[in-house]
């Protein structure tokens, strides 16, 4: 289809952006154009630690792994391990030896209790903090739990850096990440060239919090922003509108995203296969919409999509894409 | 800021549309990408009326006499009509006269009370109803209003099209609407440079009322990313996060659409001057709610949107653009 | 159950209300203590017709008829009308020939649709509307369209009377309801025996539309109040509380009432026979939410109340009470 | 007002309970008539500790003193003892201390934060339990917490029964509260005497975690039942109606309850004093979306109640009775 005018570019936008950062206290680290093509990052020479190999993990590690870091993984199910190992990972059998035996350690959990119990559990992570150690949970949690984690950490000597990721596993296999950080400003330093690898772009927000905060928000307006193209499409569906027609608008018009695009085809040809589980999308909802509560702010667009993520989740929908709430509107 | 690997474009997605469009049923008109550039588009030679000189009709008539059209005019207040008259346009006393003098006549009112009153009030559009006349109303109103208006037009000989447009203010000066069309195929066919005048692209669904439904639909999910995005930007605010920065990781994210970048800079300068009037994104939510209360079908995040625009009415926004529903959460 | 100490009374709630009503506007007729117990209303020697024989139509024509009223009644489908001409009412064989012949005619339909229909369609009360007759319509509808029905009738030198009930079939039959009145006071006071019979008390509100206002208002509190106890009796089921238990607490609480307790014996029985159809109380939530609407009120409780309803009736229950809204919380 | 005839009282209502009751898993202690009459209820000669003096706190203090049981209280703030202390109770300086010196101890804090660190906390319950000391915890936390908490207290030996209470201050200041039990039976027949004195009527419900579920169900009825009396007053005022007539209809209806009457009173008189706080009430519907949410149970009634409530509390209506939600319809 040929467009009669170029329409506002993403190109156009962030080259305005740019300007408009200088402006704001967030600092940023890019991936340099030259980088990226050809793959020079200079890899950091600390030992890098990696707990959790899910959706996320997974990818992230491989890409440290790519861009030459020498990296310690540890996962619950430990048979996940192998497959990095092949590429060159080496073993930890416990969060805390693998702590103490790295120098920056990631870790990319569930949610609030899953990354609790990796620090405060038997063998957990604090067990292997020693003063200077780095600490750095790439999991979305509330900012109570974060902050609480970074209490811990550095009671004990440690350094602590939260740094969830924006994207899906599609991104994290591609190196594409988004990641927000927050904390000790050193240990984001320190944690260039892996942020590098992993990711398309990081911004660093300020105190420890912050970074789980804006998270819970951008997660909130994806899951607000997904209920309702499920609920436009079923509603084509249902008054007898073709679902591929209103795409095709619906695509056309500046309400056009990669991510509209990319659910309303899993929609259309019924595929949920998980690129961001919906189990976790509702969570983030109900963090979201608990982080809005804490300041007595109204969030009935994010209470409404929780609401429906959760006839999804009572349809057995929790382990496919959030996509899948398109099935909450059809049963 | 500059990005590591190109994303996804808005033209790969759109290449990729292109084919999967010959699958289904509709059919859509472009403006040539030759023709935009040079703007030799050739004017239907027919008389072309037009009533309703509101946000959108007054871009759509300019663009009309741009391209060289004969367009007879009228406005419930006359004086808008001046500056038309100028560019070349004649006068028409009233609905029934533009319709008795013209071949075409287009109209573009508020809601389905006005799209009525005007075909069916005193010197109506259906005083000027001859056989053959051919009425397109642009409006965006409910199905029931749309088949009633067709039938009354076609019992009187006259032949309908429904053609309401998605986009706003400047969307129609540019000439840069989406149309979407039912009704009568032939009308659609003789509009032709019409709607490459007024529009990008356009549409043509099929039977009467279709074009309503979809339109609804359309405006229903612009309606709820809207909320959704005041409800992100207020919660960041609130809870202490730079709303720049928020918009900034956005604007990066797969969630980036020139609609959201737009919203959010409306909101960062608190300027909230009409692009799309507020109260009509609320009415289109009351009518896509009340769409799907005819077939059975919840819409649990338009109706608590349609909720947020009430308060945002109540906080006297009404004539604002519809990003002013983010004062509805800071009041 | 023994209480422990009298908690507060109905009576003594009605009493203190007694009082309280004497500041206000608004009037009411109440069947005396001993008219009731003796059945001894003088009913007026006005010719009553009645337009309507559903649920709530077959009581109050019963009861009329049982306290001497001379009623002639007109249904769509007239086999309807065969028990009540056995009791002693006459065949009208078109609403139009029952204004003709009666002093005063009641309608009590579904909704605005029908009420309009029934007005203004072939052989409809407007055919029959002479100088002095009087048209009481008892429909529960949105207060446009029983004005826009006032005004066709006063046109016509007709006397115009909205007097919606709350109740249902159960209050219907045992001569209970309550009736909101408003419009022609003097044709208020010419029902006077007809509401005695019908009801156990009525109210005058003023200027038409005020009592199609209220029994909004009411019926919206009614459909908010059964959704949430829906609601808590299937959370009650789901986390493994007994839902009879649920009952029994609440019965002792200050949220007991006799429609909280009939409607969670309905849940606790699967027994969801109509005394007030879902499809009706989702019609009110739907024109209470509109008359929020016409003054930018919100009003979210009902529109979350209106979405589980609408899923109700995709579940088939339209037809059945309102408390099959509870099916919506567990499919 | 005359009613024409008696309508089902709270009485039948009871009478029947009674014997649909002993269907149930679930057993009660009512206080006896005669007992309640002369106020002969036997106190238990165990020590008895009491923990919170807040709105619920010292109503329930207050009737163990009255009723003859040795009380010792303790008070986050020292000041609120001193009444209680010239009504004979004793003065604990600690929680520890209280379980340590008493053979019962009751606390009844404000929320699962304030419980926990009740008992976790420095000179905390835990440190003051030895084997055979019984905890009773009154507040409304989430089964998670209670659970939690009956598990530390019975590992170190102790006995625990939470028993949350439905009521407000009057009916504690009255003694008339409704109290769900759960946990060790043996510490629920100890307590007999206590629950006389300060309750109506108590169920046992079970397994440690169920009192607290049913208790948040109860409150998440009430909750959005007052949020649903709210908008309809808002509405009824904003529509032109008369607010004590809306009252008069409704007290009149099967929707009456003592509760509805006095929420609406406070409305009408613009007295908002705390029965039961908002803040509370908001808590409670966090608490039971979350206990939906552990379920994958939407309650969307709940949800939109529970936006009403944060943004009353945004409105400075924390301390105010939740009857003050009004306010958040009306700003």
């Amino acid at each position: 289809m040929v467009l009669k005018k170029p329409s506002v570019t993403y190109q156009a936008i962030s080259k305005r952006l740019k300007v408009s950062e200088e402006d704001t206290g967030s600092t940023s680290i890019q991936a340099a154009d030259s980088t990226a093509i050809n793959g020079n990052i200079t890899p950091t020479d600390k030992k890098i630690g990696f707990l959790g190999l899910g959706l996320m993990g997974s990818g992230i590690v491989s890409n440290l792994l790519k861009m030459g870091h020498t990296v310690t993984v540890w996962n619950r199910t430990a048979e996940k391990c192998d497959l990095f190992i092949q590429e060159g990972a080496h073993l930890g059998r416990t969060p805390a030896e693998v702590v103490s035996t790295c120098d920056i350690t990631f870790a990319c959990v569930a949610d609030p209790t899953a990354a609790k119990d990796l620090v405060l559990g038997p063998s957990g992570v604090l067990q292997g903090i020693r003063p200077g150690k780095c600490y750095v949970d790439m999991s979305t949690v509330d900012p109570e739990t974060v902050m609480e984690l970074a209490q811990v950490i550095v009671s004990r000597g440690g350094r602590f850096l939260e740094a969830p990721v924006a994207g899906n596993q599609q991104l994290s296999n591609d190196g594409m990440l988004m990641i927000l950080a927050a904390g000790d400003h050193g240990v984001y330093e320190d944690c260039s060239s892996c942020f590098q690898a992993m990711g398309r772009t990081s911004f660093f927000l300020g105190e420890v919090g912050n970074a789980a905060r804006m998270m819970l928000i951008i997660n909130m307006v994806q899951g607000s922003f997904m209920a309702t193209i499920a609920e436009g499409m079923t509603l084509a569906q249902v008054t007898g509108q073709s679902q591929q027609t209103l795409l095709d608008i619906l695509i056309q018009s500046q309400l056009s995203s990669v991510f509209l695009d990319q659910k309303c085809q899993n929609i259309l040809q019924g595929n949920f296969k998980p690129d961001f589980y919906l189990k976790y999308i509702q969570k983030d909802l109900r963090l979201a919409i608990a982080l809005g509560d804490s300041v007595n702010h109204p969030t009935p667009m994010a209470a409404a999509a929780n609401e429906v993520y959760k006839r999804a989740k009572a349809l057995d929908q929790s382990d496919n894409d959030m996509s899948a709430v398109y099935r909450a509107y059809i049963h």
